[in-house]
C-alpha cells in the first residue's frame, strides 16, 4: 500500500505514521516531496491492516496495490480454465456455451416443448427458474418444490444439463439433483453464507454480477466460492444499474473484457435480463461473442404472451433459431464454435 | 396500467390488445389520438398481469400505476408508526434515536467500554457487528458465535438494546436473544429468503438499502417483512453507489423525504458508511435530523486505530459526544428530541 | 399524456382537472378505476403544456407517451439514413468508416506519419483534436490556431478527411476548411448555443453522448442540430458515468442498439475514450461491430509514450494495423464491408 | 504519483521506467516487495507528465497523488473566502444566502411580483432565467433580449440583485449590468470557453455542478475561473444523475461537506432542481443549512400552474415564506444568520 501524508503534516506525525507500520511488522519506504511525503509500504498481508493505518493522524489517503482477490486471479493461473459442466460439455474452451430457456419452470409441458427446440437449435444448456427470488412479495415465486420432478424428467428425456437459480442455504441440498450449475443471481452476489456453502458443492457455480457490484467485487465474491474448494466458477456479466432508462440494466460490455484479463475464470453474458426487450437481444449476443464472452444465456418461451415472469424479454423458438444461425459467422469470426 | 401503442399499429392489432385485456378479466378503455392510441386498464391486480400483455405485438411501452407495495405505504396507514424497540425506548415518535457502537464486536473489553461512553453521552441502542459480510473472504469476518455471550454480559450490565446484523437465515434463532433488533445489510436487501424469515420473529428490523435499490425496492423489500406479520420494521438509508469516489458511497438525503412520504415506516440513516470518513459524519448526522429522519447509525470506537474493521469512518469518544450535544439544537428545530 | 390522479382525491379535485385540461385546448378521457382514477390526454403538443398540469392539485404524476424529438426518430424516417462526407465517403450504408488518429495533433511530423499508416491499414477518416477541452486548466489545451495549416497539409497530402471538434461557437468559421466533420464532444453535447450555430453549416456534426446523457437527451441535442436544416447528423456512443472503476467510463453497447431502433441517425462508436485502456480497444470495437455501429473512433499514436494527451488509450500502428485486418471477419459477420 | 509495476515484470522492463522517469527530469524512488513493485514520483509538475508514464511497458496502473486544482483548494487558502456581491451582501460568512426566484424571466408582472414577495419573506437575491438552455428544442427557451430591461426594472424597483444564467460566451457583455452573478449551469459546467471568459468578468460566478461531475471535476472547473483572475467563485450543488427515480436527480449532500473541506470557495444548495417536487424543498434546504451550506436557490412562483418552465418544483409565496420562518432555527442551531 501506499499512504499519502497530509499536506503540512509536522515531522512528529509522519515519524508515527512510519513507527505505526513498523510496529505492524512491514518496512516503511517514506519519500520526501516538495509538495507532499508518502510512505510505501510493501509485502504480503498488508492489505488486511490498511484500515489501522488509514485512521492515524496525519494520513490523507491509502492505496491499495495488491488485488483483493488470488484465487481467481491471472496472477495465480495466467491460462484460462476450462471448466466441466457434463459429460464432453465445457466452458472456457473453444465452444460458446448456449444456456436457454425460460425464465420460470412454469409446468412439465411448457417446460418440455422449450427445451426441445432448445436441444434442436444447437443450445446445449437448458436453464429455467423453480425458485424464483422476485422483487415483490406479490409476485409469482416460482413453482419451487413443485418444479424440481418436471426439470428431473424434462432433463431425462432431453439429456440437456439444466441450471438453476439457488436462493437460499437450505435449498443447495434439494437441488443437488436437478441443478447441473447452480446459478447465484445478482441480487445475492453477495450473499457470503450461500456463496461458501456452495464453494463445498461438487457442481460449477454461475455466480451472476449483482447490479451495483464492480468487477473486483464479482472476482472477491467468486473467491469466496473458491476458497472453499470448488474451483468450477463461473462468472456472468447481466448488467449494471445506470441512469439510462431505455434498457432495463446497462449491459458493460467492457466487463467480459475485463474480467478475462483480470481472472482465468469463463465469462458468460445474459442479454435478456440486461436488456429487457427481445427486440435487443439478438445485437447484444452478437456484440458478447465478439467481446470474448465464453457462453451465453438466452431467455426463450415458445408463448412470451403467456411467460409468468418476464415475457417481454423472451425470444420466440424461430428468433431463437435464428440467433443460434445468425451467431455461427460471428463465432467463427472470434476464432470460436457454437 | 397504461398501454401505449406503437405509431402506425393496424387496426387488428389494436383490436387483438383489447380482446387480450377483456380476456384476462380488466376492462380495456382505448383512447385514439392523431399520433398515438393508448389502452387504459384500471384495477386492482391488474399490475400482476401486465408481463403478459407487454409481450402482445403493437405495444410500446405498458405504464404502472399503483406502487407496487401495499402494507408499507401510507395509502394502507396514513400516520406515521411509532415502533417499540424495547421497554420504553420506541422509534417513530418524537424521539430521534441514537443507534451507536463499533462495527464489529472485537472482545468484552472493547465493547462494555464502548458500551459505557455511548450510554453516558446519551445513546439509546448499541450497535456492534458479530457476523460481518465482507466483500473478501481474506477479510475479518466477525468474531461470530464466540460473540454472542460477550455481547449479552455487556447489555445485562448497560441496559442498552443492541442491534446487530444477521447474514443467514440459519443465524436467526442464534442471534435471538441478543438482538433487540435484527438488522439486515445492505448487501442483503434482497435476500428475499432472509427476509421472510425475519417478517416471523418477535423483533423488530432494520432494513439497510441496498446499494443499488431504488426507494421503490427498498419499500418492496419491507414489504417481504410486513407481509408475513412482522410490522416493525424500520428502513435505512446508507447510501447508493454512484460515479463520486470522494464518499465510499452517496448518501441519498432526499430518500429520507421520499420514504417519510411514501411509507409510515420510519426512517434511521448510517452517515458513517454512507460517507466513509469520520470528519464527514457529524455534518451529515445533523443533515438527516434536518431531512427528517427518526433515528441515527453511527459508528464509534475507543481507539479507531485498532479496529478490526471500518476504524475511518468512527468517531473518537470525544467526538460522539461532542455530536451528541450538537445535535440537540438541530433535533429542536426540527421539532424531535434526543 | 397519462394523468395518474392521487388516491383519494376528490370529485371536485378530479373536475378541476378535466376542466384545465379542456382549457388548453385538449380533450381529456377520464378513467375511473376502484384505486385509482386516470385522465389521457392525447393529441400533438401535449407535451409542452405537461409543466403546467403537474402543479395541478391532485396529480400524483404525468405520464408522456410521444418521443420529445421529431425529426431525427424513426417515427419520421423509417430507414437509416446514409450521410455524404466527403467524395463518394458515407456513413450510414453498407461500409463500416474508421476514423483514426490521435487524441492531439502535435505537429505537422506527428500527424503526417500517423495519417500514412492509417491511411495505408484502410481507414477512411484522420481525426485529430486541434482545440482539447481539458478537465483541468493546467493541461495541455491543443495546438489551437497554430494546428489549422498542419492539420490543412496532412489533409491535403493524405487525400484523407479530417474531423475535429469545436468547443467555442466563435471557432465555427475559423475550423470550417480543415473541418469535414465538426466534432462535439461530451462535455459539450448541450452547449445548446453551439448545436444551433452547427445546424446551420454545409458540413456533417459528429455529436458525442455526454457522461450522463440517456439516449433520449442525446437524440433531443441532435433535434437541435437538425432543427436549424443540418440533417448530417452522426451519434456517438462513447461511454457513460457508473460506478464501474475498471474502466474510464462504461461502454454503453446497448445504446447502439437503441440508436439505430429510435433513429434513423448513423452511430460511430469510440472504445478508445469509453475504456481508456488500450488493452481493450480492439474487443470493444469488435463488440461494436457486432451489435450494429456504422463506424469507429479510434485514437492511434505511432509513439504513445510520448503522446501529450491520452496515450494509454492509443493504438501503436501495428495494433491498428491487425485491429483493421481482426474486423473484417466481424464486418463480414454483420453484413458489412470496411 | 506512484507507479505500481505489473507483477513478473522483468528487471530490464522496471530499469526502463526508472530511467524514463529520470528522463522526464523526476527523480524515481523505487520499492520492491515480495508481490509488487512500486516506483514513486514526487514533485510538482509530476501530474502532467503522468500519461507519458502510463503507457509504459510493465506500468500497471499510476496514482495521482497531488490534487489537480491549486488556486480554489485549501491548501492555497485555508480559511474560507467571503465574496462580495452587491453593497454589503455577501456570500460564505455567517448569513446564509437565499436566492429565490422564477426559473424563467416570463415578464414583468409575473418578476416584479415575484420579486416583491420574495424580499418581503427575506430573500437576499433574485434568481430567474432569461436565456433558458431546454433539452429539447421545442421547449420554451426564455424570453432571452426582451426579458433584460424587465429583469432591469425589477432590480431597480426592488434593489435586489439579480443571477441568471448564461449560455453563450457570446451573452455575456449583453448581461453585464443585468446580472449581478452569472451563473453557469449544470449543462455549462465543462464549457472551458464559457469559463475561461468569466474568469475575465467583474462579477461573481456561481458554477452548477455537472449532472455528473464529480467534486474533483467541479473544483477544476472552477480552477479555470480562477486561473483568468475571478476569484469570486461560487460552487453550487444541484444533484447529480443516479438511478433513483423517485427524484428528478439526486441531491449528494455529502458533495456539501467535501466541497468545504477541499475548497476555500462559498457552496450553494438548489434543492428545487435536484428534486423536482416542491414537497422535498424544504426538506432538502433545511438539510443543506445543517450541512454547511452557505446559501440556497429556491424556485418560486406566484401560480406555479401557470409557470412556463419547472412548475412542479416551484414553492408558492406562502410555501415560501414558511420555508424561510422554518429555516431560522436551523441556521441557528448551525450559528449562522439567514
Amino acid at each position: 500500500m501506499v499512504i499519502i501524508v497530509e499536506s503540512g503534516a509536522e515531522e512528529q506525525t509522519i515519524q508515527n505514521l512510519i513507527e505505526k507500520v513498523s510496529a505492524l511488522g512491514f518496512t516503511p519506504h517514506p519519500i520526501r516531496g516538495v509538495e507532499k511525503t508518502v510512505i510505501a509500504v510493501i509485502g504480503p498481508k498488508t492489505q488486511e491492516k490498511m484500515e489501522l493505518l488509514e485512521v492515524m493522524p496525519g494520513v490523507e489517503q491509502i492505496i491499495p496495490i495488491l488485488k483483493p482477490y488470488k484465487l481467481v486471479g491471472r496472477e495465480v493461473k495466467s491460462e484460462p480454465s476450462e471448466i466441466p459442466i457434463t459429460g464432453d460439455l465445457t466452458i472456457g474452451g473453444e465452444r460458446i456455451v448456449m444456456m436457454a430457456g425460460p425464465c420460470a419452470v412454469e409446468g412439465y409441458d411448457q417446460l418440455i416443448e422449450i427445451a426441445r427446440y432448445v436441444r434442436s437449435a444447437g443450445g446445449h444448456v437448458l436453464r429455467g427458474g423453480i425458485f424464483k427470488p422476485r422483487t415483490s412479495p406479490h409476485s409469482f415465486q416460482g413453482l419451487r418444490e413443485e418444479g424440481i420432478p418436471m426439470a428431473l424428467a424434462v432433463k431425462a428425456e432431453t439429456g440437456l444439463p439444466f441450471i438453476t437459480e439457488v436462493v437460499d442455504v437450505r435449498d443447495i441440498e434439494l437441488l443437488h439433483d436437478v441443478a447441473d450449475i447452480y446459478q447465484v443471481g445478482a441480487r445475492n452476489m453477495q450473499n457470503f453464507a450461500l456463496l461458501t456453502e456452495l464453494g463445498k458443492v461438487d457442481r460449477p457455480v454461475m455466480l451472476k454480477r449483482g447490479m451495483s457490484a464492480t468487477v473486483e467485487d464479482l472476482l472477491q465474491a467468486a473467491e469466496y466460492v473458491a476458497v472453499e474448494g470448488n474451483d468450477r466458477v463461473i462468472l456472468c456479466e447481466r448488467g449494471i444499474r445506470t441512469f439510462e432508462t431505455s434498457t432495463r440494466n446497462t449491459l458493460d460490455i467492457s466487463a467480459v473484457v475485463a474480467l478475462k484479463r483480470f481472472s482465468h475464470l469463463p465469462v458468460v453474458v445474459d442479454p435478456s435480463h440486461a436488456s429487457g426487450h427481445d427486440w435487443m437481444v439478438p445485437a447484444l449476443a452478437k456484440a458478447a461473442v465478439a467481446a470474448g464472452a465464453d457462453g451465453l444465456l438466452i431467455e426463450t418461451h415458445t408463448r412470451p404472451q403467456e411467460a409468468l415472469v418476464d415475457g417481454p424479454q423472451s425470444l420466440t423458438p424461430s428468433a431463437f433459431s435464428r440467433l443460434m444461425k445468425d451467431l455461427e459467422a460471428f463465432c467463427e469470426a472470434a476464432g470460436r464454435t457454437i
